[in-house]
Protein backbone atom coordinates (compact mmCIF):
# COMPACT_ATOMS: atom_id res chain seq x y z
CA UNK A 1 0.00 0.00 0.00
CA UNK A 2 1.05 3.61 -0.12
CA UNK A 3 2.14 5.78 2.32
CA UNK A 4 1.46 9.15 2.85
CA UNK A 5 -2.15 10.94 4.34
CA UNK A 6 -5.37 8.94 3.91
CA UNK A 7 -8.80 9.99 4.25
CA UNK A 8 -10.79 6.53 3.79
CA UNK A 9 -9.05 5.45 7.09
CA UNK A 10 -12.35 3.46 7.65
CA UNK A 11 -11.45 1.19 4.68
CA UNK A 12 -7.47 1.71 4.36
CA UNK A 13 -7.55 3.74 2.08
CA UNK A 14 -3.92 3.57 -0.49
CA UNK A 15 -4.93 7.12 -1.83
CA UNK A 16 -3.79 10.86 -1.14
CA UNK A 17 -6.43 13.22 -0.21
CA UNK A 18 -6.24 15.39 -3.04
CA UNK A 19 -5.05 13.18 -6.33
CA UNK A 20 -3.32 15.52 -8.96
CA UNK A 21 -4.07 14.12 -11.71
CA UNK A 22 -6.96 12.62 -13.59
CA UNK A 23 -6.06 8.62 -13.33
CA UNK A 24 -5.16 8.92 -9.71
CA UNK A 25 -8.22 10.31 -9.07
CA UNK A 26 -10.37 7.99 -11.49
CA UNK A 27 -8.62 5.14 -9.48
CA UNK A 28 -9.85 6.76 -6.08
CA UNK A 29 -13.48 7.36 -7.14
CA UNK A 30 -13.02 3.33 -8.25
CA UNK A 31 -11.83 2.46 -4.42
CA UNK A 32 -14.45 4.44 -2.94
CA UNK A 33 -17.43 3.40 -5.39
CA UNK A 34 -16.17 -0.52 -4.44
CA UNK A 35 -16.34 0.28 -1.12
CA UNK A 36 -19.61 1.87 -1.00
CA UNK A 37 -21.60 -0.75 -3.17
CA UNK A 38 -19.06 -3.86 -3.90
CA UNK A 39 -18.60 -5.51 -6.68
CA UNK A 40 -21.15 -6.73 -7.85
CA UNK A 41 -24.06 -3.02 -7.43
CA UNK A 42 -20.65 -1.38 -9.13
CA UNK A 43 -21.94 1.01 -12.12
CA UNK A 44 -19.50 3.19 -14.15
CA UNK A 45 -22.73 6.02 -13.15
CA UNK A 46 -21.70 4.76 -9.35
CA UNK A 47 -17.94 5.68 -10.10
CA UNK A 48 -18.54 8.79 -11.59
CA UNK A 49 -20.68 9.78 -8.15
CA UNK A 50 -17.35 9.53 -6.06
CA UNK A 51 -15.40 11.65 -9.18
CA UNK A 52 -14.66 15.31 -8.10
CA UNK A 53 -13.47 15.89 -12.27
CA UNK A 54 -15.77 16.49 -14.94
CA UNK A 55 -17.82 12.87 -15.82
CA UNK A 56 -17.52 12.96 -19.25
CA UNK A 57 -13.72 11.58 -18.91
CA UNK A 58 -15.10 8.63 -17.28
CA UNK A 59 -17.53 7.68 -19.80
CA UNK A 60 -15.22 9.12 -22.46
CA UNK A 61 -12.59 6.42 -21.34
CA UNK A 62 -14.21 3.17 -20.39
CA UNK A 63 -16.88 0.97 -21.89
CA UNK A 64 -17.71 -0.46 -18.78
CA UNK A 65 -16.77 -1.29 -15.38
CA UNK A 66 -14.72 -4.54 -15.90
CA UNK A 67 -12.56 -2.38 -18.11
CA UNK A 68 -12.63 0.35 -15.37
CA UNK A 69 -12.09 -2.25 -13.00
CA UNK A 70 -8.81 -4.10 -14.24
CA UNK A 71 -7.12 -0.82 -14.67
CA UNK A 72 -8.30 -0.55 -11.42
CA UNK A 73 -6.48 -3.88 -10.17
CA UNK A 74 -3.36 -2.79 -12.67
CA UNK A 75 -2.85 0.35 -10.83
CA UNK A 76 -2.85 -1.63 -7.32
CA UNK A 77 -0.62 -4.11 -8.37
CA UNK A 78 2.13 -1.43 -10.19
CA UNK A 79 2.61 0.28 -6.32
CA UNK A 80 2.81 -2.82 -4.23
CA UNK A 81 3.16 -5.82 -6.99
CA UNK A 82 0.29 -7.43 -5.07
CA UNK A 83 -2.08 -5.45 -3.18
CA UNK A 84 -2.19 -8.83 0.07
CA UNK A 85 1.91 -7.88 0.07
CA UNK A 86 2.58 -5.05 2.57
CA UNK A 87 5.83 -3.04 1.17
CA UNK A 88 8.33 -3.22 4.44
CA UNK A 89 11.50 -1.50 4.95
CA UNK A 90 12.78 -4.25 7.24
CA UNK A 91 15.46 -6.34 5.84
CA UNK A 92 15.72 -9.24 8.11
CA UNK A 93 14.09 -12.28 6.11
CA UNK A 94 12.51 -14.21 8.93
CA UNK A 95 10.99 -10.32 10.07
CA UNK A 96 9.87 -9.61 6.98
CA UNK A 97 8.22 -13.44 6.87
CA UNK A 98 6.53 -12.29 9.94
CA UNK A 99 5.50 -9.42 8.67
CA UNK A 100 3.77 -11.59 5.73
CA UNK A 101 1.96 -13.94 7.82
CA UNK A 102 1.11 -11.34 10.05
CA UNK A 103 -0.28 -9.36 7.04
CA UNK A 104 -2.38 -11.67 5.43
CA UNK A 105 -3.75 -14.40 7.91
CA UNK A 106 -4.76 -11.96 10.95
CA UNK A 107 -7.01 -9.10 10.85
CA UNK A 108 -7.91 -6.24 12.97
CA UNK A 109 -11.53 -6.16 13.46
CA UNK A 110 -11.96 -3.57 11.38
CA UNK A 111 -10.39 -5.29 8.39
CA UNK A 112 -12.15 -7.95 8.69
CA UNK A 113 -15.44 -5.98 8.14
CA UNK A 114 -13.70 -4.17 5.15
CA UNK A 115 -16.11 -3.49 2.03
CA UNK A 116 -12.54 -3.44 0.04
CA UNK A 117 -11.84 -6.67 1.10
CA UNK A 118 -14.66 -8.48 0.21
CA UNK A 119 -14.97 -6.52 -2.99
CA UNK A 120 -11.40 -8.06 -3.82
CA UNK A 121 -12.59 -11.58 -3.37
CA UNK A 122 -15.60 -10.95 -5.34
CA UNK A 123 -13.48 -9.42 -8.40
CA UNK A 124 -11.07 -12.45 -7.81
CA UNK A 125 -14.00 -14.53 -8.52
CA UNK A 126 -14.92 -13.17 -11.80
CA UNK A 127 -11.60 -15.23 -12.56
CA UNK A 128 -13.50 -18.23 -12.83
CA UNK A 129 -15.00 -17.27 -15.75
CA UNK A 130 -13.44 -14.27 -17.26
CA UNK A 131 -9.70 -14.38 -19.03
CA UNK A 132 -8.60 -10.74 -18.40
CA UNK A 133 -8.77 -11.27 -14.46
CA UNK A 134 -7.53 -14.56 -14.57
CA UNK A 135 -4.30 -13.33 -16.21
CA UNK A 136 -4.59 -10.62 -13.98
CA UNK A 137 -4.90 -12.58 -11.04
CA UNK A 138 -2.04 -14.76 -12.36
CA UNK A 139 0.06 -12.11 -13.00
CA UNK A 140 0.04 -10.76 -8.61
CA UNK A 141 0.55 -15.03 -7.81
CA UNK A 142 3.02 -14.96 -9.54
CA UNK A 143 4.81 -11.84 -8.32
CA UNK A 144 3.88 -12.50 -4.98
CA UNK A 145 5.58 -16.23 -5.30
CA UNK A 146 8.30 -14.91 -6.53
CA UNK A 147 8.99 -11.76 -3.70
CA UNK A 148 8.22 -14.60 -0.79
CA UNK A 149 10.82 -16.83 -2.74
CA UNK A 150 13.63 -14.33 -2.92
CA UNK A 151 13.10 -13.77 0.84
CA UNK A 152 13.30 -17.75 1.17
CA UNK A 153 16.55 -17.66 -0.43
CA UNK A 154 18.13 -14.99 1.00
CA UNK A 155 17.44 -16.04 4.80
CA UNK A 156 19.19 -19.73 3.75
CA UNK A 157 22.11 -18.01 2.72
CA UNK A 158 21.93 -15.60 5.67
CA UNK A 159 21.81 -19.02 8.07
CA UNK A 160 17.87 -18.14 9.16
CA UNK A 161 16.16 -20.76 7.74
CA UNK A 162 17.08 -24.47 6.86
CA UNK A 163 18.85 -25.53 3.95
CA UNK A 164 16.86 -27.77 3.18
CA UNK A 165 13.91 -26.33 1.85
CA UNK A 166 12.77 -25.85 -1.17
CA UNK A 167 12.26 -21.85 -1.26
CA UNK A 168 9.22 -21.67 -4.33
CA UNK A 169 7.65 -24.39 -2.99
CA UNK A 170 7.13 -23.03 0.64
CA UNK A 171 6.44 -19.65 -1.07
CA UNK A 172 3.63 -21.56 -2.90
CA UNK A 173 2.03 -22.83 0.02
CA UNK A 174 2.18 -19.62 1.67
CA UNK A 175 0.26 -17.84 -1.09
CA UNK A 176 -2.02 -20.60 -0.55
CA UNK A 177 -2.43 -19.76 2.78
CA UNK A 178 -2.47 -16.47 2.74
CA UNK A 179 -5.53 -16.36 -0.32
CA UNK A 180 -7.17 -19.35 1.97
CA UNK A 181 -7.60 -16.85 4.92
CA UNK A 182 -8.58 -13.53 2.65
CA UNK A 183 -10.99 -16.28 1.15
CA UNK A 184 -12.33 -17.63 4.33
CA UNK A 185 -12.47 -14.35 5.98
CA UNK A 186 -14.81 -12.27 3.46
CA UNK A 187 -17.07 -15.40 2.80
CA UNK A 188 -17.27 -16.85 6.68
CA UNK A 189 -18.49 -16.10 10.23
CA UNK A 190 -16.19 -18.62 11.31
CA UNK A 191 -13.49 -16.68 13.43
CA UNK A 192 -10.74 -19.00 12.03
CA UNK A 193 -7.93 -16.33 11.87
CA UNK A 194 -6.37 -16.94 15.62
CA UNK A 195 -6.20 -20.42 15.28
CA UNK A 196 -5.37 -20.68 11.47
CA UNK A 197 -2.73 -17.87 12.43
CA UNK A 198 -1.30 -19.71 15.41
CA UNK A 199 -0.98 -23.24 13.33
CA UNK A 200 1.18 -21.21 10.77
CA UNK A 201 3.66 -19.92 13.19
CA UNK A 202 3.83 -23.21 14.64
CA UNK A 203 4.83 -24.75 10.66
CA UNK A 204 7.51 -21.80 10.32
CA UNK A 205 9.26 -22.39 13.75
CA UNK A 206 9.13 -26.74 12.91
CA UNK A 207 9.98 -26.44 9.64
CA UNK A 208 11.56 -23.49 7.61
CA UNK A 209 13.34 -22.00 10.88
CA UNK A 210 17.07 -23.21 11.79
CA UNK A 211 17.10 -24.86 15.31
CA UNK A 212 19.47 -22.68 16.64
CA UNK B 1 -19.85 -37.09 -3.09
CA UNK B 2 -22.56 -39.79 -3.55
CA UNK B 3 -21.63 -42.98 -5.26
CA UNK B 4 -23.41 -44.46 -7.94
CA UNK B 5 -23.80 -44.14 -11.48
CA UNK B 6 -23.44 -40.92 -13.28
CA UNK B 7 -24.31 -39.77 -16.04
CA UNK B 8 -22.04 -36.60 -16.17
CA UNK B 9 -18.74 -37.63 -15.57
CA UNK B 10 -16.99 -35.03 -17.26
CA UNK B 11 -18.37 -33.07 -14.58
CA UNK B 12 -17.88 -35.27 -12.00
CA UNK B 13 -21.70 -35.14 -11.02
CA UNK B 14 -22.72 -36.32 -7.96
CA UNK B 15 -26.83 -37.30 -9.53
CA UNK B 16 -28.39 -40.89 -10.12
CA UNK B 17 -28.94 -41.06 -13.79
CA UNK B 18 -32.93 -40.84 -13.57
CA UNK B 19 -33.50 -39.19 -10.38
CA UNK B 20 -36.87 -40.83 -9.04
CA UNK B 21 -38.63 -37.99 -7.10
CA UNK B 22 -38.69 -34.12 -8.21
CA UNK B 23 -36.42 -32.65 -5.93
CA UNK B 24 -33.26 -34.40 -7.31
CA UNK B 25 -34.25 -33.99 -10.64
CA UNK B 26 -34.50 -29.94 -9.86
CA UNK B 27 -30.84 -30.56 -7.97
CA UNK B 28 -29.62 -32.31 -10.94
CA UNK B 29 -31.00 -29.50 -13.11
CA UNK B 30 -29.46 -26.99 -11.71
CA UNK B 31 -25.96 -28.95 -11.57
CA UNK B 32 -25.90 -29.14 -15.09
CA UNK B 33 -26.82 -25.74 -15.74
CA UNK B 34 -24.56 -24.35 -13.20
CA UNK B 35 -21.98 -26.40 -15.38
CA UNK B 36 -23.10 -25.48 -18.38
CA UNK B 37 -23.55 -21.18 -17.82
CA UNK B 38 -21.34 -20.63 -14.49
CA UNK B 39 -22.89 -18.93 -11.56
CA UNK B 40 -23.18 -15.30 -13.37
CA UNK B 41 -25.54 -16.75 -16.56
CA UNK B 42 -27.48 -18.60 -14.31
CA UNK B 43 -30.99 -18.06 -14.41
CA UNK B 44 -34.62 -20.42 -13.71
CA UNK B 45 -35.17 -20.28 -17.22
CA UNK B 46 -31.92 -21.59 -17.63
CA UNK B 47 -32.17 -24.54 -15.08
CA UNK B 48 -35.85 -25.05 -16.33
CA UNK B 49 -34.41 -26.08 -19.92
CA UNK B 50 -32.46 -28.89 -17.85
CA UNK B 51 -35.42 -30.20 -16.22
CA UNK B 52 -37.14 -33.26 -17.63
CA UNK B 53 -40.44 -32.54 -15.93
CA UNK B 54 -43.11 -29.79 -15.45
CA UNK B 55 -41.51 -26.56 -15.83
CA UNK B 56 -44.08 -25.16 -13.45
CA UNK B 57 -42.67 -27.09 -11.05
CA UNK B 58 -39.71 -24.99 -10.95
CA UNK B 59 -41.38 -21.59 -11.18
CA UNK B 60 -43.66 -22.05 -8.65
CA UNK B 61 -41.04 -23.32 -5.67
CA UNK B 62 -38.11 -20.41 -6.61
CA UNK B 63 -38.19 -16.99 -6.48
CA UNK B 64 -34.92 -16.41 -7.71
CA UNK B 65 -31.96 -18.41 -8.68
CA UNK B 66 -29.81 -17.36 -5.43
CA UNK B 67 -32.84 -19.57 -3.60
CA UNK B 68 -32.68 -21.93 -5.49
CA UNK B 69 -28.86 -22.60 -5.54
CA UNK B 70 -28.67 -21.89 -1.67
CA UNK B 71 -30.94 -25.27 -1.77
CA UNK B 72 -28.83 -26.74 -4.19
CA UNK B 73 -25.79 -26.14 -1.53
CA UNK B 74 -27.54 -27.29 1.30
CA UNK B 75 -28.44 -30.78 -0.53
CA UNK B 76 -24.72 -30.85 -1.42
CA UNK B 77 -24.03 -30.29 2.42
CA UNK B 78 -26.52 -33.37 3.63
CA UNK B 79 -24.71 -35.29 1.30
CA UNK B 80 -21.21 -35.33 2.46
CA UNK B 81 -21.12 -32.64 5.10
CA UNK B 82 -18.88 -30.67 2.37
CA UNK B 83 -18.92 -30.64 -0.82
CA UNK B 84 -14.93 -30.44 -0.96
CA UNK B 85 -14.88 -33.70 1.66
CA UNK B 86 -14.74 -37.29 -0.13
CA UNK B 87 -16.54 -39.63 2.09
CA UNK B 88 -14.08 -42.41 2.38
CA UNK B 89 -14.58 -45.63 4.38
CA UNK B 90 -11.06 -45.63 5.24
CA UNK B 91 -10.48 -45.77 9.02
CA UNK B 92 -6.77 -45.31 9.40
CA UNK B 93 -6.66 -41.45 10.53
CA UNK B 94 -3.56 -40.84 8.86
CA UNK B 95 -4.94 -42.74 5.64
CA UNK B 96 -8.09 -40.22 5.66
CA UNK B 97 -5.89 -37.00 6.74
CA UNK B 98 -3.79 -37.65 3.18
CA UNK B 99 -7.11 -38.98 1.29
CA UNK B 100 -8.46 -35.51 2.38
CA UNK B 101 -5.28 -33.20 1.45
CA UNK B 102 -5.35 -35.01 -1.60
CA UNK B 103 -8.78 -34.03 -2.58
CA UNK B 104 -8.30 -30.64 -1.88
CA UNK B 105 -4.63 -29.37 -2.90
CA UNK B 106 -4.48 -31.88 -6.47
CA UNK B 107 -6.53 -32.14 -9.27
CA UNK B 108 -6.62 -34.09 -12.22
CA UNK B 109 -6.21 -31.97 -15.83
CA UNK B 110 -9.87 -32.75 -16.09
CA UNK B 111 -11.04 -31.46 -12.65
CA UNK B 112 -8.84 -28.29 -13.30
CA UNK B 113 -11.05 -27.51 -16.09
CA UNK B 114 -14.51 -28.22 -13.76
CA UNK B 115 -16.79 -25.44 -14.82
CA UNK B 116 -18.89 -26.70 -11.59
CA UNK B 117 -15.26 -26.15 -9.26
CA UNK B 118 -15.32 -22.66 -10.90
CA UNK B 119 -19.25 -21.93 -10.51
CA UNK B 120 -18.90 -23.08 -6.51
CA UNK B 121 -16.18 -20.52 -5.90
CA UNK B 122 -17.76 -17.80 -7.91
CA UNK B 123 -21.49 -18.69 -5.59
CA UNK B 124 -19.04 -19.01 -2.65
CA UNK B 125 -17.96 -15.79 -3.57
CA UNK B 126 -21.45 -14.08 -3.21
CA UNK B 127 -21.26 -14.38 0.70
CA UNK B 128 -19.01 -11.02 0.80
CA UNK B 129 -21.90 -9.87 0.37
CA UNK B 130 -25.43 -11.87 1.05
CA UNK B 131 -26.08 -13.12 4.52
CA UNK B 132 -27.61 -16.44 3.27
CA UNK B 133 -24.34 -17.55 1.66
CA UNK B 134 -22.39 -16.65 4.26
CA UNK B 135 -24.78 -18.00 6.75
CA UNK B 136 -24.43 -21.31 4.34
CA UNK B 137 -20.89 -21.45 3.62
CA UNK B 138 -19.45 -20.87 7.78
CA UNK B 139 -21.95 -23.88 8.50
CA UNK B 140 -19.72 -26.05 5.81
CA UNK B 141 -16.54 -24.59 7.58
CA UNK B 142 -16.89 -25.57 10.56
CA UNK B 143 -18.53 -29.00 9.74
CA UNK B 144 -15.46 -29.34 7.62
CA UNK B 145 -13.08 -28.29 9.76
CA UNK B 146 -15.10 -30.64 13.10
CA UNK B 147 -14.66 -33.77 10.97
CA UNK B 148 -10.95 -33.10 10.27
CA UNK B 149 -10.55 -32.45 14.27
CA UNK B 150 -11.82 -35.70 14.89
CA UNK B 151 -9.54 -37.24 12.38
CA UNK B 152 -6.72 -36.15 14.30
CA UNK B 153 -8.09 -36.62 17.71
CA UNK B 154 -8.48 -40.33 16.65
CA UNK B 155 -4.92 -40.51 15.55
CA UNK B 156 -3.13 -38.86 18.24
CA UNK B 157 -5.35 -41.50 20.21
CA UNK B 158 -4.08 -44.07 18.31
CA UNK B 159 -0.97 -43.07 18.29
CA UNK B 160 0.01 -41.74 14.60
CA UNK B 161 -0.38 -37.96 15.38
CA UNK B 162 2.07 -36.16 17.84
CA UNK B 163 0.55 -35.58 20.90
CA UNK B 164 1.68 -31.68 21.38
CA UNK B 165 -0.40 -30.78 18.39
CA UNK B 166 -3.71 -28.47 18.58
CA UNK B 167 -6.23 -30.71 17.02
CA UNK B 168 -8.59 -27.88 16.36
CA UNK B 169 -6.06 -25.22 15.10
CA UNK B 170 -4.48 -27.82 12.58
CA UNK B 171 -7.89 -28.61 11.12
CA UNK B 172 -8.57 -24.82 11.00
CA UNK B 173 -4.84 -24.68 8.86
CA UNK B 174 -5.70 -27.12 6.73
CA UNK B 175 -9.28 -26.06 6.07
CA UNK B 176 -7.81 -22.59 4.67
CA UNK B 177 -5.18 -24.58 2.91
CA UNK B 178 -7.63 -26.64 0.48
CA UNK B 179 -9.62 -23.21 0.49
CA UNK B 180 -6.52 -21.26 -0.57
CA UNK B 181 -5.88 -24.18 -2.81
CA UNK B 182 -9.77 -24.29 -4.56
CA UNK B 183 -9.53 -20.07 -4.39
CA UNK B 184 -6.33 -20.60 -6.86
CA UNK B 185 -7.35 -23.25 -9.13
CA UNK B 186 -10.71 -21.57 -10.07
CA UNK B 187 -8.55 -18.01 -10.50
CA UNK B 188 -4.97 -18.28 -11.72
CA UNK B 189 -3.31 -20.29 -14.06
CA UNK B 190 -0.27 -20.94 -12.26
CA UNK B 191 0.74 -24.33 -12.17
CA UNK B 192 0.58 -24.18 -8.63
CA UNK B 193 -0.96 -27.59 -7.63
CA UNK B 194 2.49 -29.99 -7.39
CA UNK B 195 4.52 -27.57 -5.17
CA UNK B 196 1.92 -26.60 -2.91
CA UNK B 197 1.05 -30.48 -2.61
CA UNK B 198 4.20 -30.86 -1.63
CA UNK B 199 5.19 -28.55 0.89
CA UNK B 200 1.70 -29.83 2.43
CA UNK B 201 2.93 -33.25 2.72
CA UNK B 202 6.34 -32.07 4.35
CA UNK B 203 4.54 -30.43 6.72
CA UNK B 204 2.28 -33.16 7.40
CA UNK B 205 5.56 -35.31 8.18
CA UNK B 206 7.58 -33.06 10.05
CA UNK B 207 4.74 -31.33 12.13
CA UNK B 208 1.45 -33.70 12.90
CA UNK B 209 3.03 -37.28 12.34
CA UNK B 210 5.03 -39.17 15.03
CA UNK B 211 8.29 -39.85 14.93
CA UNK B 212 8.90 -43.61 14.82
Amino acid sequence: MMSGKHTDADDDSPFPEDPSDTRTAIMKATFKALCKHGYADLTIKRISEEFPMSKSLLYHHYDGKDELLLEFLGYLLERSEEQDFPVTTEDDPEARLYSFIEHTTTMSEKAQKSSFRNALVEMRAQAAHDENYRTHFTRTRVHLVEHLTEILVEGIEVGVFREDITPDSVAEFLVTVAHGSKFDQATTDDPILEMTHAEVERYIESCLLRTP
